[in-house]
């Protein structure tokens, strides 16, 4: 792997500041020239972004941070680097004379990457002393999130040339893609633009407003996108029989008159396969039922990441979610059944929970358990309004027994008893068990009633005073809980 | 919101399978036709797919299922129907003839959607005695997962119906878009259908392999598009001066000829106008740093669950953190100082452990403990190997104590005093403190070796058990902890 120790960066907009926050957060010196005064502000933003997504993304702490550095002229940026990256507007002229510079200051080992969204690198190399050391390395806003850089070099580029790129890049994160045939625009930039085409055609002829068109995208085929592509995709659509099937079911559809852009290849017996034995290569290793498994867990974490985010498809994750739990009633608190411990979770354990062994992790059985208290508190009358009024319960101290284990996907419920409830004070004891009604785990809990504006102590009011003193007056008549008021390593 | 009791299905291929999982797992009732005698054998592998995957979708029960019933007959899987999928092969003719049956045998205010990717409803409702009833409804595949639904009515639609169906797919959890415009393939097959015919010329030119397209997409802008669109991406690329900036610097680029497909639509001040506007209308209420920050918060999550299922980008992601742990090294036992209770965790509060208030939530509180232990554990010899080769600590008992609270993004660090180490039996304590040193809370713990096959308790290797002793002596000689052998409820 390439380690590398600065960098010169020539172009600061919003390509070239994501490439400085991405390679300034792994630890590598940056030289930057722009012309631009607003450029260290602009720069400063992007890192800020960029900082604040690592900090979420990484478990790992980063190297510590490199230095920063603008320069006056390309010259100064360039001579102390060992890759300089061009991100300078689209012309090809401008480019060549960035080039100039950079040859006039830097020995023939440093690599030169123009970021380019479609110039080839053949015309980019045209003019240069030592061509074989320009490579096109495309990245993708923003660049210090996404993974993808295509790289392309020019028919007078060295191979090892893009070999140390391609190291260089994959020790930051990254993911080179090294495209072998040079074409205006590469990959995704073809792609990207024959969708631009058509979608300005579709509002053009008011068939859809950009809003429309981004949503069904993003509802959509968007999601499938972000794990699989187009081929490995459809290979799904084809079932079992996989790619072949697919393509001759859908190949012919190619040559109605759908889009707007309907110049197609011709559909030759060897067209076929060629993209039928490529998927196979691609994704032969997994079987469809595989690949449907793999996409639909993607799917479903997405849409719940989106669900917490409250974004896109994730909204109407929610709203449907919403409509769910309108439907379930609480009972109302008068018709409880005190005279036992009260239902206050069911549910199964999910995939996220799991320890390495698929077995629910530590932590998780406080969560439900903390679920559990939520649930009482809403019994006696803490609920969202309440909270967001008046004050809630605070856990201040607890004590687990963990008696069994319980695997991903098995149901589970607890069961509260209040060990006594008068005042701030609320004593409770949840029993967890499993759908089997085995028990899984005890816990015992303090909680003080506490104004979340103040912070501090505080009185409920009177209706869950009243509540909370109903049930313990009920709970107090029942059978101490095994094990409430142990202190850990009490002997049994 | 309609709620229907009752769906007829003409027709149980990939689509059709897709749509009996999401009606049925919401409690409706099915009729299915299809003349294959495979389908009910394919339909319950799509139906259990769904059901696998609302496990770990839905945090809400759904209603109980519906019943599924095989009909000889699109008469018979129709009559009782309060509307009627039809999702049989993309062939005019067919779909005219299954109308022709669905109209003999329901009244007429039964809605008929198809599922049609791009026949205009027009042409199929043309030979229909009650063609007001007929709209096209076309999902995306897994239909029980996708949200997407284009809604498109013809020219003899009555717009009842197109509210009715639209408010049927919203309540099970559908994002029904109404295309006000009938062409033919609707909006998403379009945009599908231009990318499918770039992407075969560059199959057929040798440029990319299918693998190298679909990594082109999933890796770069595929992770976009799964949370915002064509445009709203776009609209964040124009950075502060939003989407008039970005299409009058792009727009002309549209005019290279980089695609093989390229046939634009002129221009004109008229069309910047109306893409700026729309855009506007879209997303203007959200400043463009906002729109940032809602980008990158859902990339960083779409990239740690591709993380956690090992996929696509987020196999990079795994690499990218392997190689940062690696260079990270664990202070060689000998050398450790023992005088003092064991640094055993140091991390920021994550997003994801957030309470509804921004503070960190209580069960997170013993997720760090519980990485403090699995530390501790590694400390004395019981790493990734041991676990897999010999076994592991189980934690049995716990007791927390919590002092004060912590917000989202700071920093936390643990530390670790052994209060007893004998043979199968490991006693900890841990203190939880502020990056600023105060105190947050503490936990004790109780753990006891066990064998990872008979999962019963059994005694560690010699090298544990030596230094397991080891920290033990040395730590016996420190002060015991405030609130050790505490029970919820002691006085202080």
């Amino acid at each position: 792997m390439s380690r590398i120790e600065s960098v010169g960066v020539i172009g600061a907009g919003v390509i070239g500041s994501g490439w400085i926050a991405r390679f300034l957060l792994n630890g590598i010196d940056i030289a930057v020239y722009d012309p631009s005064k607003d450029a260290p502000k602009n720069v400063n933003k992007v890192i800020q972004n960029a900082e604040r997504a690592y900090a979420q993304l990484l478990t790992s702490d980063l190297p510590k941070r490199g230095t920063l550095t603008f320069e006056n002229t390309v010259s100064d940026a360039s001579k102390a680097a060992d890759i300089i990256i061009e991100a300078v507007p689209e012309r090809l002229s401008e480019k060549q004379s960035v080039y100039d510079e950079i040859e006039l200051s830097t020995n023939n080992n440093v690599i030169i990457a123009s970021s380019t969204s479609g110039i080839l690198p053949s015309d980019l190399q045209a003019k240069m002393k030592q061509p074989e050391r320009l490579i096109v390395a495309h990245p993708f806003n923003p660049v210090y999130l996404l993974p993808l850089v295509e790289i392309v070099g020019g028919s007078k580029t060295y191979k090892e040339f893009i070999e140390r790129a391609s190291s260089i890049f994959t020790n930051i994160g990254m993911f080179p893609l090294h495209i072998k045939k040079e074409i205006p625009a590469f990959i995704a930039d073809r792609l990207l633009e024959s969708v631009w085409r058509e979608a300005l055609w579709l509002v053009n002829d008011d068939v859809a407003t950009t809003e429309e068109i981004d949503d069904a995208i993003r509802f959509g085929f968007g999601l499938r996108w972000a794990q699989m592509g187009l081929f490995e995709t459809y290979r799904l659509a084809g079932g079992e029989l996989g790619m072949r099937h697919f393509i001759s079911q859908f190949g012919p559809c190619l040559e109605w008159p759908w889009t707007h852009l309907m110049d197609v290849p011709e559909f030759t017996e060897e067209l076929v396969d060629k993209v039928s034995s490529q998927s196979d290569e691609q994704s032969g290793q997994f079987s469809i039922h595989e690949l449907e498994k793999k996409r639909d867990d993607n799917l479903v974490d997405f849409l719940k990441v989106l669900k917490e985010n409250r974004w896109g498809a994730g909204n109407t994750l929610k709203e449907f979610e919403d409509r769910l739990n309108k439907t379930k009633k609480r009972t109302d608190f008068a018709k409880l059944d005190l005279t036992a411990p009260l239902l206050t979770l069911k549910t199964k354990v999910r995939k996220e929970w799991a320890d390495y062994n698929d077995h629910m992790t530590e932590s998780r059985y406080l969560e439900c358990f903390s679920d559990a208290s939520t649930e009482m508190m809403a019994i006696v009358g803490v609920d969202e309004e309440y909270i967001s009024s008046i004050g809630s319960y605070f856990t201040v101290e607890t004590h687990i027994r963990h008696l069994d284990e319980v695997l991903i996907g098995e149901g589970v419920y607890a069961t509260t008893q209040v060990i006594h409830g008068t005042g701030k004070k609320l004593h409770l004891f949840h029993y967890l068990y499993h759908e089997d009604d085995s028990l899984l785990a005890t816990a015992e809990h303090m909680l003080i009633h506490v104004n979340l504006k103040t912070r501090g102590a505080s009185m409920p009011s009177e209706l869950v005073i009243n509540r909370v003193e109903a049930v313990y007056e009920a709970h107090r008549k029942l059978a101490k809980p095994e094990g409430l008021a142990r202190a850990v390593g009490d002997k049994v």
